[in-house]
């Protein structure tokens, strides 16, 4: 197992079995029918940020509290300025020698992304089809698939009349997909009702095939717009090339000047706040054996290219990063159009890393245009929307006990990796609930979350459930962290 | 008047009147007429680019050949590949004392660049209209309004009897807006139809309103793509930013490479070629008296800024620039979606100045491209269309006949400029037909060519029309130029 601390330091209590036989059968006699409830669920377009699809999204949200009461959990769905929020719990079990039992949270999501571009999925989105043991749909693995692992898990547990060593609490959003806002703004006033002591989402990936992960950091985001004014109106580059500040010449000015050829971001202050990556990460992540040239071709790139003196992982894990987003200036049609254009503008985004602030990215990357300001434009930069990094605690008792159950679940140890995404709302409940976060992603990296013909494979779909029903016996096996 | 060699210098035989008290008269009278045609030809919406404007196109060559031959003038249509070009020509006069008459031949254009984008425009393009003296169309300026001038005043003057001291040929074509391709092809084997001692050209603009000028040189051309290509699919940007390049940002740095931040071209070899602008000129220019102020503020543009050392009609005119005219990568619309994008692509022009040949143009960028090409990604660059840039003889007797047939029109004389755009058949007809060319604008800088509201001046036009008259007549009385 590639960890940073020996599970033998840990409380680790046993070596028995985490689940009943029983149940490991009764799993495997209805692993059929669990992926009939997946294709179910997937059938539902329940695209968040559609308006045309508004009933959909109800319609899923309804499918999972219906999933999770029938199996007896008490169930609500708690009203949001926009898609409810679904709630259930299991009772809270009896202090054992007065220590009180674990809470804990599972997180996930029942909207999905957009499908489009439809034209490039081999099979309709929402017509769920099994090819090669893997289920292709939209919200496959992102995050139908994954999250009804543990719905499926506490539901089919608590259905057969087993007590449950430790409460579990599950919330399912549907705002996910177009930033949680309203989950973040109700999250103060739901804190006694979501208290835990860890909570767990699997909405990522596994490292490889048959290399499940616990994901230990997430990258924060900080997104922007960045608009350049020239000429009132588009110019003839005849009458006024030379003499006229072409906008989208300064756009690329401004932009290139804010990363220097090497990758090395160039902008005064952006990595001022950067926490290093403690050596003993980057050491375990360098014995996951990541092979750049291979990693170059699974992505299509002619090679990878990054900030010297860091590896991929690192790059991607523990390095903040800048990455245009798009741009628009100008003549954007069939055939040449040689105009001045009147405006320029891209759209760029910052991956942040522990330590650093999106406000804070925002004043450098401010200070550093107001510096680098070509001379006859405006411009005009509009921060959307940041949050900072999440670290995970890779040493927390919950942590090794989820190294356990995926153990016991996949066969094989789970390696230490981070996700150089963002999932902003996992801060947030650090911060509000004051509980650690355990990031079990049952996905592969190439299953195309966000993309046409986004899949999962239900074989992790099936490791997934047992991994869950396994991870709460481990959970109870261990001591809860000092308060 | 501003010009480089007095007229007194040159064969100028009289200061009698160029035109017949009773044909001004007709033109007075006919005024309401002329403009009601203008308009009727505006409304044919010739777009050359647009294949479902074909029958458009055809429709405006139609037009101008039937007002042509209406008017007695020997007319065809001679095809081409594309569009047809209209051709016509007035009698050849007997000679006179042994010395063959002068043939001019005026060219111009029927099709017009399209209207996009429309929501700017304030009266729909193909529906022309007169607000405070000017008419609003697509074509208005570039070039039916400035043409029809030469086409009014030959076929008019031809119409009532009158006969012309010199031969005018007419070849107006369809095909300008898209690079006159064909024209070109086909120059050679009508270089004997088209022979001729000048050509006249109204397709530019004046100094300014009042400020008519006679224009002494245009800049070449040379148009580019380029591509640059990541990774196989747009990728996500948290998964993969700071790993794998990203193209868009490469394309940023490869177009702001090739330009200094002070404006000047910064690509090894490109000023290679340029000729220097003569002293003589650079003084005329001086004394046009053009105001930066003023000129950033016509164009709406916050400064002016260029190359260091040169003023900004010698940067319009006389140094050569490069423009980006469109950038597109990733994600153009609403919102925020954080996509590392799999390509980027601009489309760039270079105007060029006496000295430089597009293909040399395109080698040096290439070789510049070499140099700077990021690690991890693919580029290409595709040329489009190149010409060099055209310099009329400004001593020639038709550039001087050609200013006081101005004068005697506008009131005022002319002065020398040059204009930054580029019309590159002009460089072709002096090659193939070794003859001189007048570029008579009557246009204003502010007409909008190839932008919304494209708009020509009516007292501008009826001038023009009085211009072409005189000009005929004034070119009569000059000495052709020794063979």
């Amino acid at each position: 197992m590639l960890w940073l601390t020996s599970p033998k330091n840990l409380n680790m209590t046993s070596s028995t079995p985490l689940l009943p036989a029983e149940f490991l059968a009764f799993l495997t006699e209805n692993s059929d029918r669990f992926e009939r409830e997946l294709i179910e669920w997937l059938r539902i377009a329940s695209i968040s940020s559609d308006s045309s699809a508004t009933e959909n999204v109800h319609a899923a949200a309804d499918w999972v509290k219906e999933k999770l009461a029938s199996a007896g959990l008490r169930t609500e769905s708690i009203a949001t300025d926009g898609f409810p929020l679904i709630y259930a719990e299991t009772p809270l079990p009896e202090p054992i020698d007065g220590k009180k039992a674990t809470v804990a949270l599972v997180y996930g999501h029942y909207d999905v992304q957009p499908p489009e571009p439809l034209d490039l999925w081999d099979s309709p989105p929402f017509e769920p089809v099994i090819r090669d043991g893997k289920i292709y749909a939209r919200g496959a693995t992102d995050d139908k698939g994954q999250v009804l692992t543990h719905v499926l898990a506490v539901a089919e547990w608590f259905a057969s009349g087993r007590s449950l060593p430790i409460q579990i609490k599950l919330l399912i959003e549907g705002e996910e997909e177009v930033g949680s806002e309203n989950l973040e703004k109700d999250l103060p006033e739901l804190a006694d009702k979501l208290a835990c002591d860890v909570v767990v989402v699997s909405d990522s990936s596994q490292y490889a095939v048959d290399r499940p992960a616990i994901t230990c950091g997430l990258r924060g985001i900080a997104t922007y717009e960045l608009f350049v004014k020239g000429p009132s109106h588009d110019l003839h580059s005849g009458s006024f090339g030379g003499a006229v500040k072409n906008p989208a010449m300064a756009l690329c000015q401004l932009l290139s000047s804010m990363m220097d050829e090497d990758g090395k971001i160039a902008v005064d202050g952006f990595y001022d706040d950067v926490l290093p990556m403690p050596e003993i990460e980057r050491e375990a992540w360098k014995q996951l054996g990541s092979d750049d040239a291979e990693f170059a071709r699974s992505v299509g790139a002619e090679a990878l290219a990054g900030e010297p003196g860091y590896t991929t992982d690192e790059r991607r894990w523990g390095r903040p990063s800048l990455d245009i987003n798009g741009l628009t200036s100008g003549h954007q049609g069939e055939g040449v159009k040689t105009v001045l254009p009147a405006k320029a503008s891209a759209k760029f985004s910052c991956r942040l890393v522990p330590g650093q602030q999106p406000q804070r990215i925002t004043q450098v990357i401010e200070e550093h245009l107001a510096r680098h300001l070509p001379s006859g434009v405006w411009i005009e930069l509009r921060p959307d929307h940041g949050a900072a990094a999440m670290l995970a605690d890779a040493t927390s008792p919950y942590t090794i006990a989820a190294a356990e159950a995926v153990e016991s679940a996949f066969g094989v140890a789970p390696v230490m990796i981070r996700e150089g995404g963002s999932i902003p709302i996992l801060a947030r409940f650090q911060e509000v609930l004051q509980c650690d976060v355990l990031l079990l992603g049952w996905g592969q990296n190439d299953d195309a979350a966000h993309s046409p013909n986004e899949k999962f494979s239900l074989a992790d779909f099936h490791r997934g459930i047992h991994a869950s029903a396994a991870l709460w016996q481990a959970i109870s096996k261990t001591e809860p962290a000092a308060a």
